[in-house]
């Protein structure tokens, strides 16, 4: 073991990827609580499917494809020098932290990545059929962006030369963009048209909310791979855009209903974080509360799209990190002051020049992920089958003896015992208006 | 970006801050499980909203109001160097780390202090109010106190000389004190004498007290800009005075009633580490477990002292917070080793000199922070409005289809049934007796 | 204060110990998550418990019996020179850390082993008897195995050789083998054949999952008191071992059931941790990911050994931690590299050797965990009981106004009402029948 090391650098480096590890429950409680009772169960195992499956496939080919040296040299693979993480180990790649640190890092990323995706056919998706697509996407789709944009020898990061400091582009545009393409896989819910979000547990929302923020430092200044300097911007421009995004969220939201919700702020907070991905150590404080001001205010619009196209993505993954991620994205070629990787935005004396490149780098990855998220979507929906049957809708697999569930049962039972012969949905005030009229009848007597 | 900067400490520094604004939805989720199954999202609500407009408050003016350069010399208020963040970037402020995380850090110490003082008025406080007040309070009593305190050039840190390592006063006391001034104001609610403490979601507070205490390594040892000495022992010490301070509330609490409850330790764990604050890093380990035993025994039986004196605090801010903070003040002028800061305690040789300095300091923020707060909430009560009209504390802002919120529902529907039309407020043993005699009525037919 | 010190692997030690000290609420909650709605507060003071007792003993004479000067030079005990911690401070014991920090990484060790146990006795121990259990039993059995393991005069690391580089034997397999005896001596639950682990609360089960795999990579990690070096690997190891371990769990569920459940691929992770611990820092990661696969393959299994033998261990403590360490260690003896401790395993060189070790290792602490604790379990029984009076199993200590329980309460109504008179345990299905009977007879009226 030779030591080139620098101690505090590797320490920060195993912190941020345990962190960003954490995002994954962190998503899975954030998703979990915004399902209804019985989906929640699914929506935790749809998360840590991910864990288990993209894992696999990071350690057996996906490291060594994305960060292995560059077949051909036009960056657009890597090549298979590290199958099974072979000759991945206490050396030091990336300067001073060992490469075996950075490889489960990355890995991080890819779970991260792929879990996102299911908040956009929550509640509707096949158990079989996710995980399928699960394995093909980290493979098909995230592996070869990740190379792109992640590694030095990618062409996104070489050859382009944009700006995308921690996967504004392979994260959070990626995600939304296959999101969008699932959703429409998978079609519609039976009440898509009556249903805005409605969590059937907001703690649990916030604790995932919390986790996802927790994790988000360690996501946006794990990248410099040096703590002092990108990361500690990274660090302070995350909170800065995750606390602005909250407010521009609760300015759209007051402006429209008068109403700023737990999960309108909650949602917020997510929003601007996802907008600083790409230049989090790379723009100034101000810049930073800008970008996530703004993120926060035009996503709380981005989100109700889904109604006017009829896409039912189900819990906004292409309005917040679809769209989030493009804005980053785009933000960044405007206000990137160079410091960090020496490209400058328009704001700091770099003209449109980078600008360009951010937009090509939104283009084609958002195209690239779109078409082939639709293509394996297809390919899953035909063979094994990506949409639940709608019977099963309603009753997801839950374990019996949970008393949410039980309650949700007695009431299906309430339901069922003649007194109510209405529509198959659980509607919680007619719910109540029987036990009313049930209890009225038996005081009559 | 020069390289004065040591890698160890920036991150540690970096991860101090993350671990404490872990602790904003920490207290929201500890304060949260402890009101009625309705109040919790208006508690969480409350708590976020801290985040934000602390946030935006620290970053415009708050920064360099507290810390920018003292003006006039008299160590009370900073000058406004640095709004906006302006010149706050990758220099070396405090030696070794970079100056942004050490503004990012202390924005956290804010928003943690602020969102305190929330628990004082839970369940009876206007939304609009308490926003109101967080940003009248931030800028007019937490900043200039943390510039006294926290500053080299602040009057209390230079011109006094008391040791307070992390904010036993600023944070801890000036909370305790706001709350007692705030719950004042707001008056108390219309069934405070029947109510103690009865949490709707005990398995929620504790989630909130993990993060606390996970967050509190970072509180009391990230002040010390140096890991392995003054961290260290800041760190060992939090965590001896929390389990001490657990074994001292439930010393009491048996002598008292011959139970110790899980809310009980929880509570004894906060308040010992609330009671290290002043002196984490400059006391040996004996006696932070004898500081935190002590804070723990006497905070058991502080927090009985709103029943006698009728004022509603109702999750115990003052109890636990502004006397625990006292409490730790006081010791740290006895038992303080001047290891760290040269400052020694009474019985390390230092004579009543500390002490007396540690008093003063005491009596200056206390009183400072309770008539600051007094005249803000009044100012805000007759202006914006304070308190919610009683029918509405019954039925807070809750998500529609959350479960409990539907049984809460179905439990007042059973109520409203025609059964018990006694009060307005939902008793759990009453409601079961009444529908065990509504079940028994049904038997008899 | 000397500055030996090295900041980086000082900041990291004080991480990784806030980490595992982040475990016990970890594990108080996927304890807790798992048992009955009314057991879940017990189960949480159960660890809190720990965490203030164990806390109190590692101060006043643990540490020092643990890590103090061997007695005698035969590696079985440590000497009283550090008993309140005296003496322990900012030098640096072992190499580049303040031995201080070492102390309480240490000790938060001691208090999730202790924790662990508590899930073989989960809804029928009684607080009294467990409190004087946790004394007797860290102080009479972990306290000396840490020295025999942990300390480098101890006759495990010294006169043995064996290699454990977490605890695979004084953590976890200590801890099966008394989960064992203890389940033994407080004998089985009335309802013992008919349940299986049917959790109250599946998400707060997996919010337990996330702080105990957060916390993992502290555990696995601080103990080489070096970042960059074994504390990297043992990191990455970790993960793919659990990762592993949900796939090799899910393979035996599959094929025994055709499902798999989200508690199922919890409890994969988690075994994956455990086999992980012996040799974290000294495997490749393929074999990491190996043995963790065949952990969770082999500990699915090995959780139904309690039903053939008739031992209620309720929460799989024997099955997971239990034969999860054991398999760890024997597989340490396989594939050690020999890279961080120059111990080689049989597949790389070291011929039969170390296995020989590793099993007698395994042998002594197994053997001395299970009879001490048989013996320390029958006086506590004896003499302030350890087993709870049938009723009290339940009706656990609940706070009262916990809604859960309300709604269990007036299910018992409904029960109590005359309708069911069967067994006394809460069966959700014949709960929602008499619901259902209940409404229909109304309903014909």
């Amino acid at each position: 073991m030779s030591q080139p090391f620098d101690t505090g650098n590797s320490a920060w480096l195993i912190m941020a990827a345990a962190m960003v590890l954490l995002m994954a429950p962190g998503l899975a409680f954030f998703y979990g609580g915004m399902v209804k009772t019985g989906q929640v169960i699914a929506m935790l195992k749809m998360c840590f499917g991910c864990v288990v499956l993209v894992g696999i496939i990071w350690f057996t080919v996906g490291y060594s494809l994305a960060f292995g040296h560059d077949v051909g040299g036009h960056g657009l693979i890597g090549g298979l020098d590290h199958v099974f993480m072979s000759g991945v180990g206490l050396d030091s790649r990336t300067g001073s932290i060992p490469t075996v640190t950075f490889a489960v890092f990355h890995m991080s990323f890819a779970i991260v990545t792929v879990a996102l995706i299911s908040g956009s056919v929550a509640g509707r998706a096949t158990m079989k059929g996710w995980l399928v697509f699960v394995c093909a996407w980290t493979l098909l789709v995230y592996v070869p962006m990740a190379h792109w944009v992640f590694d030095p020898q990618g062409w996104v990061a070489k050859q382009l030369g944009a700006v995308d400091f921690s996967g504004g582009t392979v994260v959070e545009l990626a995600s939304g963009a296959a999101g969008l393409a699932l959703a429409a896989v998978a079609g519609r819910r039976a009440d898509f048209e009556r249903q805005t979000i409605r969590p059937h547990n907001l703690p649990l929302v916030v604790i995932g909310l919390a986790l996802l923020w927790f994790g988000w430092f360690g996501f946006n200044t794990g990248s410099s791979l040096g703590v002092p300097g990108a990361a500690a911007m990274g660090f302070v421009n995350t909170q800065f855009a995750a606390g602005a995004a909250m407010a521009g969220w609760a300015v759209t939201s007051w402006w429209r209903t008068r109403q700023v919700g737990l999960l309108d702020i909650s949602m917020g907070a997510v929003t601007g974080m996802v907008a600083m991905t790409p230049a989090a150590g790379d723009v100034t404080p101000l810049w930073a509360s800008v970008i996530g001001f703004l993120a926060g205010l035009t996503c709380a619009f981005a989100i109700s799209w889904k109604y006017r196209f009829g896409v039912d993505d189900t819990l906004d993954v292409v309005g917040i990190h679809g769209w989030g991620g493009l804005f980053g994205m785009v933000m960044a070629g405007l206000a990137a002051t160079g410091v960090m990787t020496g490209k400058k935005g328009l704001f700091y004396g770099g003209g449109w020049d980078l600008l360009g490149k951010q937009l090509v780098a939104v283009l084609v990855i958002g195209l690239f992920s779109f078409a082939m998220t639709a293509l394996i979507g297809k390919v899953v929906d035909r063979t094994v089958g990506l949409r639940q049957a709608h019977a099963a809708e309603e009753h997801e697999q839950v374990y019996q003896n949970d008393w949410d569930v039980q309650f949700k049962e007695i009431a299906d039972a309430l339901r069922g015992s003649g007194i109510d012969q209405g529509g198959s949905q659980p509607d919680p005030s007619a719910l109540l208006d029987q036990v009313r009229r049930l209890l009225a009848a038996d005081q009559e007597q």
